[in-house]
């Protein structure tokens, strides 16, 4: 079931994507009442989802391309956790571009987090802030969203905290995050957090994942890896952090990218005007964006 | 002017604290329609402010001491932002703890992130989480709260979107830190973000702040430093961030920690249960917390 959240004269509305992958849905008119993406996951079970499902088979839909979309979630509530390193082809260039050695496989994940005042949907523009950046590059991700409060939760039971997955472009100013020492500043600008096209649910997915993930710039494939070589897969993180901090519903949690981003390039392919950048994730779809 | 959060009934409300220093009124009371200091630090302006400060004079308040405070901003809406070794002195003691070459002033400000799901107000406990920490800290910050939203904003009018202070104990899990190499897990835990007691609005202050900055454990002092001894300053960091991120109402911005940390003295003097951490910054007051 893919969820989604559009635009109608300046009002968001709730959508579900039929089966017949052309046709939406306002969620309004199968009986729901939240307004938002995210007080709809916290209001939901995976029972209620099934039946809404059911529902909107019945219902004729808007067309698909006729309506605006936004991000899932437009304004997430807390910061988006992001997970660094964690494919170890990513790894090595990354060590290389700041000149570090090359530790091989770390023992603890690397968390940072990615402050989105307003996400970029689908379709929409990644800004460059030629002022002050000039290493814009792009990062695919699968985005993790979790469906309900995760704390102390085994690895076992990681899957049922998750609500469903969605596709991130984690969007980074390498001249920023090296020099601020910490990642943080320079993946926090605005514009720099495409996320969509929308929210994929659980129940469409075989766990563990096994998930081809792509990046293409101007149609030049540049990363190319699957879910399955994360080095810190989705149960360890849930569990790993939710020992200490409660991971609340409507959390985002991003896991990394694999190698092939710009600044892993000899001479880097840093991402400039005009570029049309598609991040791509098996079973979710493409997320594709234009560099202003 | 002190401005509030406390609870009655398990109903929070919004207080400010008249110029006895003994009595607060309730901000309803005087016409104010907001209910959380988010909203209410998002709608009014200096203006108001004042209007608010002399009516207050006027109307029997409540006992301060027998108000239930919780923190200013209970429920941050992104997460606090925060500086990274902003004192030279603790940079010093912090390269020593994680064996690193102490490299002098450096050029660029390090920002981080800490998530907070729920601020911890005056008097409440600091959460230790015997489980995965064993290097339990404290940190006396400066916070400085963002009246409206910054974006572009010259150094020379920075003070112009501060709506006021506050003091922050930035506890931190130095294990959790160092092993996941980003700061943000290691300080990102429950209960790891005292703050308070009030928020003191910028109209308080002298500019630039020359304010003594302090903590203590159980009484002995630990932290004695001021603001003046900042290496990037609230201007500085307003400026620098917002060229390229907007720092919306309500953000909090942390401005880093003074040498005398726990883990600066050798051996350390990491907290442990029943420790009473007092933070002070001259102007606002005192942060008082006892660890669990």
């Amino acid at each position: 079931m893919k969820l989604i959240t559009f635009e109608k004269n300046n009002v968001q509305y709730l959508g579900l994507v039929k089966s017949n992958k052309r046709e939406v849905v306002d969620l309004n008119k199968l009986g729901v009442i939240e307004k938002t993406m995210l007080e709809f996951i916290k209001s939901t079970t995976g029972e209620k989802l099934k039946e809404l499902s059911q529902k909107a088979e019945g219902v004729v839909g808007e067309d698909i391309e006729r309506v605006t979309l936004c991000a899932p979630i437009p304004v997430p509530e807390q910061d988006i956790i992001c997970l660094g390193i964690n494919y170890m082809d990513h790894a090595e260039e990354s060590a290389k571009f700041h000149n570090e050695k090359f530790e091989g496989e770390r023992p603890y994940a690397v968390y940072f987090s990615k402050r989105v005042n307003e996400a970029v949907p689908h379709g929409g523009l990644i800004e460059s802030h030629k002022e002050i950046v000039d290493s814009l590059d792009y990062e695919v991700e699968l985005a993790v969203v979790i469906g309900r409060d995760a704390k102390n939760v085994a690895k076992e039971d990681a899957y049922q905290y998750v609500f469903g997955y969605t596709i991130l472009n984690d969007v980074s100013a390498r001249n920023l995050q090296t020099r601020h020492k910490q990642f943080y500043f320079g993946k926090s600008l605005d514009g720099f957090t495409p996320m969509g096209p929308w929210i994929v649910t659980l129940d469409e997915f075989n766990h563990p994942l096994s998930l081809k993930v792509q990046a293409r710039v101007n149609g030049e494939l540049r990363q190319n890896s699957s879910t399955d070589k994360l080095i810190f897969d989705i149960p360890h993180v849930i569990h790993e952090l939710s020992q200490g901090m409660t991971l609340k519903a409507g959390t985002i949690i991003s896991m990394g990218t694999p190698s092939g981003v710009g600044m892993g390039f000899e001479p880097p392919k840093f991402l400039k005007s005009g570029d049309v950048v598609e991040c791509e994730v098996e079973g979710i779809g493409v997320l594709k964006n234009i560099v202003l």
